[in-house]
């Protein structure tokens, strides 16, 4: 059993897989001779090489069980040593019945299921293992962070730093300044617990961000470069940038542990419960969406916008109407909306007036982008910033003109106040509940490279903490209008769905 | 079709059941009529009686996936007719795929697993049903609050009066004021969407609570009097109060639903993943936290001391020392500590001081409570409040004069300063996320009760809401010791495991 | 020496008096033949009657001391019949040692002095008065807010609400709504202590506002009508509004009582210490502050741009600068700034991001108007709004705009984050030491307007409560650049005094 | 021109005088010969040795002005040569008009007066000067905080630094860790504007502080030895500490400055407006009442206890009362109370919980030690802390208690909810109005220290800076009862005044 020490996957599968999610039959007649591995009787793991060579035929016993996993340096490393986890002799850990995760544990991501239901997709539970792929003394690890804000990032770098340290005695941590254009700067900054020690405190990040700054051969010269051994990217787990680090370090044979946080205060992130910072952020809306609602009701005929984050998914808009009473419509990038004629905006405005004398509008940035561009000029399609986003039109005022002109129009007159407190939310500090989750993220990202895994990302999924391929949080996740929670906003708004013309709508759009 | 229509359980099933967690082998042959109910070869249910009297023969493929049911009005009214939902008209649910829940759709408790793992017990998915067994012009429904405030009460108390009013159109809703005691009160509150519209922005309850004065035979003849037939109670659900209220009412066969939202801001509730009001009380005891680092970083041998809620359970101090990072010490009720000698908490304060100059403890209200009656006189176990809790001495007060005591003994100054913020963690607001929390809590109790659902309450199970028989959430949840949350505790704090005499001490304590 | 300068009050003097700041002689031998009204010898008083009977002696002991009056109702109602104050009878009362304010007792403007100094001018001091002109039963009093918010405003609703029926028994109070438009509308809101009980913890304004709408006669037309008696106005005091109201009164002879509350977020009025709501808009500007801090920080030549409430005049900008110490550059109306060349904003932007990598500007809405106004078209200076407020462009916008396109230019890159957090900053509601300043404001003001006096407002002076004439407070008060307190912003933030050109740049702006 | 540089004031004057407030006449014929210092035409300064040698005769022309000076370090050491003050050359003062306070300006305090009164008693304008008597490079300061902690300390510290080393050049300063003991030790910390930049965003204090622990002799030994000539202490300035020292270092003839910076939380220092975080603590006083509020109105016959600072005096108290509309009693140490019979407080608390259901008492730390010390038992009269604070027994426990044994005797059921906020008010950041007082008063320190002056404090007196001489402000200053300040909260809050019986009480507590 020598051999299932120094790899954690049989021999019996393929060295070379993708993580792509096909569904896979049960591998049968795997040995499995140790309980520290995963039994492939026990888990199906997505394999596509496995996949094209095998034939699809479903047993009759099979129920649908099957594992999404995460590679694993010893998938191109098959020698690489291990070494007993340090934390078996941690006084902390001591009373814990099981210190370590077996590998066979898996977290169920469909957990709302009929009797006869599948038992489906899997992800590899979180947490620390009984072997670690590397001595501590000899671990070189570096955080970077990407992209813009969003709250709890610094304690997400803290714990990082914290977690390799206290629980694993690394202390040669550096931190990559300014995003990956930081790879390729001189300079790196040392991270130890007393320097970030109280990061947490505030918000942004303590080591800098950039937008772009890509060059995944580059990235790796440097990783190797400098002896880097295990990297940390706290950056919403775009398609071609995230995971091509790990992908060039498997081409290069590296012994290199590539672990993501996905972050996005949008919470746009597939599979995973929610992105760090989004609690905070909803709280922290609520402050603009109260002083829409204040100055509406001061005044006769008020009527308070407020812009939300979220360029392609309206989630940040929809909790923070659901946590607030005071907002009377909410729109989102999902649900287009048009703005004349029945069942239109503009009416529902005016009866919403005519009935409570005032009227608060959350609106997600990325809404009624369609209209904005043509009412604004073209924009070109390829307009985007250095992280590849496209570039929005303020909808907020767009939609402030539109509706003033409007009343205009029809000789009211509106009172209208437009607040668009984005970088009041993204930076301030996390919030206790964003505090926790940032440290167990951090924690699990540490555990799982230490043991060897790479190329993954770390997310809550059914509030159980799972270790996930990047390339499945790389999907957006969108608010899905046929779900009830959508139901929920519009119950509680009133307002109208804007289903009428959407026919028409999608014309336009698509025009 | 009718008799379905009458009963959404299988004829075949016993009248009468109780709610104990029994694992039961799959009823076969069970003949479902209608796709209304569960299909009893989908669902294995709880069912003491059907145990009872059934033989315990595993069938090859039992997979092991039981359903923890909730009582039903049909089950003791089986000709109660059902109507239909009134959302099915509602514009806002227009749009969504599946307006109403499915009855064979159920909640996995168990989502952290193995491929052999039998798929445990299931929890009836909490929303919408197709059916529901009152007429809106015929509810008169009461709302009733009971026990220690937590932030969110009103919140809950304002949407099971806008869910039933906006989503069924009731509009009979009645605040029994001061609770239980209210109910042999002359006067109740009329609630309307107006009434209570502000109110989930104050903290407290509305329709004020009090301890005790829980009558059972009193209750019900007083809600048979008033006529109401929906009764939702937000409270701790104790095992002799919550659910006897729709026992008594099964025994009078009485249309009366009776649905409970637990509340207790120690999250010491077992099954569902946190209680409502705690995401609050954790953000607002970061205060107390640093305000007691604040004061003992300023002195020198500082020791500064935050006595938390928890009296049976330490998870506000447990996550609260997590979520903070300037906790040196952090002692709960599951987990026993002795002061003297190696390996005991005065030690450690010693050490702590000669090494940071100061120190934090975070102390749970119900740790330690051994030691306190012990030097603080005898209490009597007897002694316990008008909600049945026992009295606890004030342990924050008596763990700073242990401290002082000692250190006077050991001729060294040290300043103590010791904060005990319960009131005003208990009394404010509900936080954003807190907010929806209750939303969707008090919603669902309003699904379930129009859909005859009865001694049910509602709940978070892996983040996903479902319907819970009151019987399972009486059992207290505590922090598992052996779990690996309370180890990251341990090793975030660095403090000791108080593992050494714990034998010794229990011998103290038993004794 | 001529005796115009040394009495700018001659016997040359109109008849009418106005409240402006003229100094007068001592009035000598004056006979009073009340104590309800100050003693001639010991007050030289605004007053024309006073003036047209006197000689006017300059007296070598003349040592400058003065008192800015304000009108009294007996001033044109002379036998107008006196009461004494039902405070009189006050438990609470019963233990000052002096209950009323004597009638000769002021505050001192000029305190700031030395061994010569000429006493200067002097304001009434607010309080209650031993004698009252209104029995508390024919009182029918009247409230309303015009203009902006800003946090306090309830406050002061509330507290002219008790402060009249608590201390002097009056019960017939007016919500005049919706700003002076109201006063033509047909429905008035009785404001009781109980409909005001709560309305101090929210912000905007119980009783609504809107700009515009004085039609001064048909406003005491209505006044008439609805025999109201007692006006009270929380307003910024502007010059042909508030006080004419009060002329027209006077005109009518109308036994009515006009009490000015000045409102201003920006603290822009003369005489008084500072505004209410001031302190809470300081504080409350700190987020946004440290919001535009923290983003600059997080990045590569970040610049945070913040835009703050300050039409003409720099208060909030500057006092919020001064509190916050992350602040490089303060931009306020009263100083003109320019942008290319030596000592121009551009180059200190390279200079600061070159030492510091990124910096913080707060703007003042009013800052720069003459470059926004060439640069985004002509604004006609009579473009206004309806409360008189010259339109201004979005400097913020237009700041930000330039920076870019300099950098642009310069081709170098900067991250611009620009926040205007206005509409938060004045729908918050008012902070404790806000809640106190407008209380007392509320009782000054109910205490003036039961003693008699009319045309007044009430502020602190030097930190006293004192009223002083309308026409004092509605000259604008601006920063002045000459006094130390802009110089200790400048050494703050250490950023250019643009001094260089302001020669040339008056040159453009007069153009 | 030599003499009055090297002495400020004229040599026709005593050298050494002391601070006494004792009215002097003017001293005639002095004959100042420069501009640079007080004419003593101009001001007629305290002066104990002048006074004794002088006869009281009153001119007639006397208008009662007078200057409370504080000393100068020319006073003993005449012949210390003057510099040019380097904000000569400063930007940012370039375009003030009068850069440098002119030394014959005074801040009145007495400034609300009648048309007769005295002009009384002024002191220095606080402010640069144009000499100064240190030169940067050679001076060597320290800070040092003793006492308890209030908000705003770190920012005081922080400008002392700042303003030391921006405005003056400054760059060798010292922090004295831990008080007075600090000056003892080997260590301590050197204070940069780099190390201090964001230490006024926490609570507490950077430097550490401590009760107790001052010995004259050996701080000014030490003072001596380090070669310190520039001292701030950030205390409250009690009688025979902080002014011994800036007298035995003009015993020993040593050219140091000494500045006090008052700090009190209760704001109980005479003369100054109010001491700094006394509006921080006002304003976080809040939370506890609210929260106090919520948990009396949520229950039957609640009862709310806050227990706020306030030793000797009950301005918090007051103040907190006057800022919250929620409480129903507010208790201060000035004003006595009873418990029984008629107009005591428990007939009080029966007939409001009568009425409105619940109360809420606010009680000042200081009040009712009469009753307390008699019911717990004797309590020393000596028995003070290390600052010398008498050991107060914790007057809210005994209250509670009292009202419970009260309600428990006459049969009634009370809820009763004590809270202690005071740590979680004393350690707070301080917020922005504090924030800017701090940053005044410590430029002040800096600017008078620069000039020479010694033995003063700093403080605002009618909103405006001043120099204070120490003895001055260890007087204690109270809430006075017969102001009408008391009688407002009276009227407020609608307590009994507790006057019946007071002369029965005075007999007991002097017995």
């Amino acid at each position: 059993m020598e051999l299932s020490l120094s790899s954690p996957h049989s021999a019996s599968l393929p060295l070379f897989y993708s993580h792509k999610s096909i569904l896979l039959p049960t591998i049968l007649n795997s040995n499995p001779k140790s309980i520290d591995f995963p039994s492939k009787t026990l888990f199906r793991r997505h394999n596509y090489k496995a996949q094209s060579s095998s034939s699809h035929t479903l047993l009759d016993d099979d129920d649908g069980f099957f594992l999404e996993d995460v590679p694993h340096l010893t998938d191109f490393l098959p020698d690489l040593p291990a070494y007993p986890n340090p934390l078996k002799n941690s006084q902390a850990y001591a009373v814990v019945k099981e210190t370590f995760v077996r590998p066979e544990v898996a977290v169920a991501q469909n957990i709302v299921v009929q009797r006869d239901s599948p038992r489906g997709v899997h992800f590899r539970r979180a947490g620390p293992r009984e072997k670690v792929y590397f001595k501590p003394e000899e671990v070189r690890a570096c955080v970077v962070t990407c992209g813009g804000l969003c709250p709890g990032i610094n304690t997400v770098i803290r714990e990082i730093v914290c977690g390799l340290n206290y629980m694993y005695g690394v202390d040669d941590i550096l931190g990559i300044e300014g995003g990956y254009k930081g790879f390729y700067s001189r300079n790196t900054l040392n991270l130890t617990p007393k320097v970030v020690n109280d990061i947490h405190k505030r918000g942004g990040t303590f080591i800098r961000t950039s937008r772009g700054g890509h060059d995944t051969h580059k990235i790796v010269d440097n990783i190797q470069d400098r002896g880097i051994n295990q990297v940390y990217i706290i950056e919403v787990m775009a398609p071609k940038r995230s995971s091509s680090i790990h992908e060039e370090v498997e081409r290069r044979c590296l012994q290199v542990a590539v672990a993501g946080i996905p972050k996005t205060i949008d919470n746009d992130i597939a599979v995973i419960d929610k992105s760090f910072g989004f609690d905070t952020a909803v709280e922290e809306a609520q402050r603009a969406i109260n002083a829409a609602h204040v100055e509406a009701e001061s005044v006769e005929n008020g009527v308070g916008i407020v812009k939300l984050m979220g360029r392609y998914s309206g989630f940040i808009a929809m909790y923070a109407t659901l946590a607030s009473r005071d907002v009377d419509c909410c729109l989102i990038p999902e649900s287009q909306f048009f703005l004349e004629g029945s069942g239109g905006l503009f009416e529902y405005i005016e009866e919403r007036i005519k009935e409570n004398g005032h009227m608060v509008i959350v609106i997600a940035e990325g809404a009624g982008q369609e209209y904005v561009s043509q009412s604004m000029g073209a924009v070109d399609e390829r307009d985007r910033d250095a992280s590849g986003n496209r570039l929005l039109l303020d909808v907020g005022l767009w939609l402030s003109e539109k509706i003033k002109d409007h009343f205009t129009n029809i000789h009211k007159t509106i009172n209208m106040k437009y607040i668009d407190p984005t970088y009041m939310i993204r930076a301030i500090p996390s919030n206790a509940s964003d505090n926790i989750y940032c440290t167990l993220l951090a924690h699990s990202a540490v555990h799982g490279a230490m043991a060897g895994y790479t190329g993954f990302t770390v997310g809550q999924v059914n509030s159980r903490h799972a270790y996930i391929p990047i390339a499945r949080v790389t999907e957006t996740n969108t608010v899905k209008l046929t779900d009830r929670t959508w139901a929920r906003v519009l119950a509680s708004t009133n307002q109208p769905t804007f289903t009428e013309v959407i026919g028409s709508f999608q014309g336009i759009s698509s025009g």
